[in-house]
């Protein structure tokens, strides 16, 4: 089956659009995470506990949310050893019944493109297919050339991509809102004409895009400009944006997007009730989860 | 020794300025490399055969060039044991005294973004100080909270970064050419700026700026319009630019740009007088840094 359709059945199976962003920063790591702030440790004893970390964060909200993004980044720190840990991860999230998007913005000319598409999405030499991604995030500075190969990956495995849009952080202003059309509608417009013909039976394409719930109303004019693109909306939660300002990215009810919170799941101890960060990722997803449902039920 | 100088240093004392590409494409690879054309080789195995055959590049340039730039993707495909290949080639590039730049073209918001500059230039938890490397490439899309942090680690460790500005794909003027200025006058612009306090006794930059060899008259304008930033040229022989064609990059003799070349050195043995691919490589790179040197010895 096409990524469009797996994902938007796995959003209704749940009933929810909550995608928790696996972006596991060392520093703030319950205490139980020894090795990650010691010093002396290893890789290997730092990637042990990224891994474990995780796998409890999965086992807390598996059942809960749809997806998972694992953010590239955080693993490379790590090295090798990171990036073993990040196959473990998305072998296992496999093994629960999420859907995993792997959060590597690669962008790069067409050779070099072909070779992530194949490192991310159809496998490379060797490669285990469980430890690949349902859909990858990429940048689409370099043009359509830099996007073919991963498109082509999308049609040889059904697998999905999000093209980056409009961005969350503070100066994603600088180049993607300048000239007319800005550098983000003439992205969109490509992402609509590359995702034309990989449209599912749920009316949504396998190409999706990036776009940062920190801003609402430029949410609102791209949803209408990309009508069946799938939607990746970051910035909830830590980074600012609350239930109201993601409901324009929608379709109807929890679909036409996913919403990505990171820190305020995976973190959600710090700021807690519990001292069990398990539970208060559950809790934290789960809340997540009640406050979009409710805003996407609302009349408008 | 900030890289600005470093680099300066490393290219007048070579007195060439090549950069070889290090894109070990399997499917390209010299015969003797078997386990990268059996289906059932093991990543180990690919990655075993990468490793000796960059190792063996190495040793035909190492004495002939100032830099090597190892693309991160041809590694990544091979999973955790490619990048410890990696992390291997870029070691063995040092022990020879060659400058690295590593080629990631990674972006991403700023807490990212961080983390990926620890990765390959500052080093994570646990890292050898030997597999980081001296510069990297990013992609400006997300603007300047998304190039901070490798600003910073330029200045703590000493590296470089180089930023997107006009790459040398076919596609690549669908979004950089756009608007007035344009996106590449807006990028450029900004990388003179995220430059102006990291210029070496040399007289260039730490911030370097990536424009395709492949568009020798914008190289001229954007020479001008970043004089202290050192430019990265892709683009020359497999991809169609030759000598002529990136004189425009320089300021002084050899000084002020490199110019890479990665399919055309590393497999020069496919068009070949020799059957011996080291002495191929070795071959192509003398005949590029001599045909630099004369195109750029000539009067203007």
């Amino acid at each position: 089956m096409n990524y469009a359709d797996r994902l938007d059945q796995a959003v209704l199976t749940k009933g929810n659009p909550c995608l928790v962003g696996l972006d596991p920063h060392l520093a703030l790591m319950p205490e139980e995470f020894a090795a990650v702030r010691d010093p002396e440790a290893t890789r290997q004893e730092c990637a042990n506990d990224v891994t474990r970390f995780l796998l409890g964060i999965l086992d807390a909200v598996a059942d809960v949310v749809p997806a998972v993004k694992p953010q590239l980044a955080f693993f490379e720190v790590l090295g090798p050893e990171g990036l073993a840990a990040y196959e473990a991860v998305v072998a296992a999230s496999h093994e629960r019944g999420l859907i995993v998007i792997g959060d590597a913005k690669r962008g790069d000319i067409g050779s070099t493109a072909a070779a992530y598409a194949e490192a991310f999405l159809t496998g490379g030499p060797g490669s285990d297919p469980a430890t690949l991604c349902d859909a990858l995030t990429i940048n689409p500075f370099l043009g359509s050339d830099s996007v073919q190969p991963f498109l082509e990956a999308c049609d040889a495995a059904g697998a999905g991509v999000y093209i980056l849009a409009r961005t969350s952080n503070p100066s994603s202003a600088e180049f993607q809102t300048q000239g007319s059309p800005t550098l983000t509608e003439r992205v969109a417009d490509a992402i609509g004409a590359w995702g034309a013909e990989r449209i599912g039976t749920c009316g949504f394409s396998s190409v999706g895009a990036v776009v940062g719930a920190t801003h609402p109303s430029e949410l609102v004019a791209l949803r209408e400009r990309m009508p069946h693109t799938p939607l990746l909306l970051p910035g909830f939660g830590a980074q600012g944006a609350t239930a109201a300002d993601v409901v324009g990215g929608f379709t109807e009810g929890c679909r036409g997007a996913l919403v990505n919170s990171s820190r305020g799941i995976l973190f959600a101890y710090r700021q807690g009730d519990t001292a069990n960060w398990k539970d208060a990722a559950r809790l934290a997803a789960q809340q997540m989860a009640e406050e979009l449902s409710l805003a996407l039920s609302s009349p408008a």
